[in-house]
């Protein structure tokens, strides 16, 4: 149904790639590829061998990340960035992150077969790292190239022992902190950043529709909620007399999973729980868990925490509970830029793509893009909404209809910018 | 108010002692005497030492446990057995277990010091180990010395990788099955065991009581459940399409609570909960947690064990939830003996102690003794209710009332005896 006519063999090539790049692992059988880590190299040296092909230039910066760049023809001209991340979480799928990076290629490959050349010029970014895997610090590519990278995190420490500082410097990057905080770009030489990413969630398979122009990134706030009942021994201590802290726990969980059931648009989960001192003859004297919630309002959002902070002070009352409400992050939502949002619209509704806009309940290397510039995200199906696993999946079929998309959203850049109208 | 003349320096010599044993410690500023560890000597030696001043004879016997034997006046006498166990938890108090050998050693040296020889004989014994601390395998001691000891057991290893069959022979045991599989004494030699222990549990205090006889010991079962949801993004799965394990594990968590507090005698708790993957955002995919469930009425504790289960199908089968109910432990309740009961009751009565009878919510080396002769155990008041932390604490003036009652409860047997009722 698609306007732009594309062989079959552009998104088998991509997924093809998707197979080859998931064999550049730390552990053998599974995908598992860390920041600054030998087979990021790999990815890098396959990376850098198509982009060059395609005519482009390549090169790795401080932190680590790949930048190829895709000359404009004319001089001056403003840049329009396109990616995603290469780094894996631990026994990953294939497609996240890697797939938007493919995509994106898969367009300035055909750009650069037709010997086409864009009124703006492109750069295509592979981020060293986005997960927070290797140090429990995320972002680490994007914060180091838009110049937010906090040089404190040198120092974190991964599972070996290995400080940043070190690993970095293993890897051939430079952990010059002055370097690690310099934007590579002014804002005003950018038209924006571009990110294909797969939905990580079932709301695409369930509409059965190929594609999502994403509305934003949610905001989320995580808190560290702390029950401090009494421990005793569950076979002495009368149940009227306990202060048990797991039961306390176990209600706040359901209050949480209610709030989120009855609200439109909220996710509300307690993924971590820890029990003390955690003996089966032993009543819980204290419960430490995380509460993750996410909604693309702000305001609605600090209230439902409110909520449930009230909820939990009235839980905590009744039982004799001690109660610790501990915030450990609050972002704020990331919108996409109207403008651009507008622009992927057209280009579905070009190709005769349904247009369909869906937030993103998951963190991308764009909420940090968008402190130095528009922001905007395409998403693709992917099967049973699964990621972060080996079953993660998408039809190639699905990954044509995003090159489709995305050359047709560059056709649409380079109008607007002949146009004068950006 | 007692009828026995003792003077105060009896029961506070066993205070003491308490303090003084409590410095056999695997760990500085704390109390930990695990199984066949150095302390386990020291407590040893002065144990041996005190025994042999009350004219007894001493003997650690296969498997580590300490026996001081009191000769009776008259030749093939039968054999009354005392005692309590020589092990602790990790950073415990200094009562449990140690209080019931020396309130014992304290009625053998007034006997002693009167030159008083009883018609029966009395073996103090010293277990080895109850606690099941070292290998998570609990009543050692008195599992060794009554042959119920399960051989298999001797390759289990503790958390440094010591196997028990070496920690035994290390601490100078023989590990020999045959030995360890032997019983002491036949039955018909013996008069029964009688232990005099912390309550570990409110209910004396709350009365105001310094001394309980027990009714028995509690059976309990102890049911490991599984619940296998699915994992998934906490910011991308909305709230309807989850299967959170540990919603549902929530849930249950709170019946077993309610069943607990409706039903008279029941003691319901969940003391252990895993979540996997247990990150904070991810959907808990898995959820284990043990359920230990307590009724002096076996009958009435398998019922409600399974309305549990129903109760946990049903919450999974609306969730969507695979269950696994695995039970791992069930203990019937052990009784005490009725004639030894009666014998109890009657030495409080003559002592003008108020007459209380409680069940044991805790199992206690008398569930293993009586595999072999009658039990009966005498509850002495606890501070809070609290045990197996450092803030354990008796009074002094409970430690002397359960001197009295012990020798009091002596003389009725050495009677009994004598009028050839027994």
């Amino acid at each position: 149904m698609s306007e732009i006519a594309m062989p079959d063999s552009v998104a088998h090539t991509v997924m093809e790639r998707c197979d080859l790049l998931a064999t550049c692992s730390e552990e053998a059988g599974c995908v598992t590829r860390r920041f600054a880590t030998p087979p990021m190299h790999q990815v890098h040296e396959l990376f850098a061998n198509w982009m060059r092909t395609a005519g482009m230039t390549v090169q790795i910066d401080a932190v680590g990340n790949l930048i190829g760049r895709y000359e404009s023809n004319r001089a001056g001209a403003q840049t329009l960035l396109l990616g995603s991340h290469l780094d894996t979480v631990r026994n990953a799928g294939k497609y996240d992150g890697l797939l938007g990076v493919l995509v994106a290629l898969a367009c300035l490959e055909r750009l650069y077969a037709r010997g086409e050349r864009l009124p703006f010029a492109i750069e295509l970014l592979g981020f060293a790292e986005e997960e927070g895997l290797r140090y429990q610090s995320v972002y680490i590519g994007s914060k180091a190239i838009t110049g937010t990278f906090d040089v404190q995190a040198l120092a974190l420490r991964d599972e070996d022992g290995i400080a940043m500082v070190d690993a970095l410097r293993a890897f051939g990057g430079n952990p010059d902190p002055a370097l690690l905080r310099s934007p590579r770009w002014s804002p005003e030489e950018l038209l924006g950043y571009c990110e294909v990413h797969i939905e990580q969630g079932p709301v695409l398979e369930a509409k059965q529709l190929p594609l999502a122009v994403v509305t934003g990134i949610v905001g989320q706030q995580r808190i560290l909620v702390t029950f401090k009942g009494e421990a005793g021994h569950a076979g002495t201590l009368p149940m009227k007399q306990r202060h048990d802290a797991l039961c306390a726990a176990a209600e706040f969980v359901l209050a949480a999973e209610m709030l989120g059931q009855r609200e439109s648009g909220l996710v509300a989960t307690v993924g971590q729980l820890q029990v003390q001192p955690g003996a089966s003859n032993v009543i819980p004297g204290e419960v430490t868990l995380s509460l993750d919630i996410r909604h693309e309002d702000d305001t609605k959002r600090d209230l439902y925490a409110d909520q449930l902070r009230e909820r939990v002070d009235r839980i905590c009352r009744e039982r004799g509970i001690t109660l610790a409400w501990q915030p450990v992050q609050r972002s704020p939502t990331v919108s996409c830029a109207p403008s651009l949002i507008k622009r992927w619209r057209q280009a579905l509704l070009e190709e005769k793509y349904p247009v369909f806009m869906l937030p993103s309940g998951a963190g991308h290397d764009a909420v940090t893009m968008s402190t130095l510039t528009d922001i905007a995200m395409l998403f693709v199906r992917c099967k049973g909404g699964i990621s972060h696993h080996p079953a993660e999946s998408v039809l190639e079929e699905d990954v044509a209809a995003a090159i489709v998309a995305l050359e047709r959203f560059l056709k649409l850049t380079a109008k607007e910018v002949e146009d004068e109208r950006i």
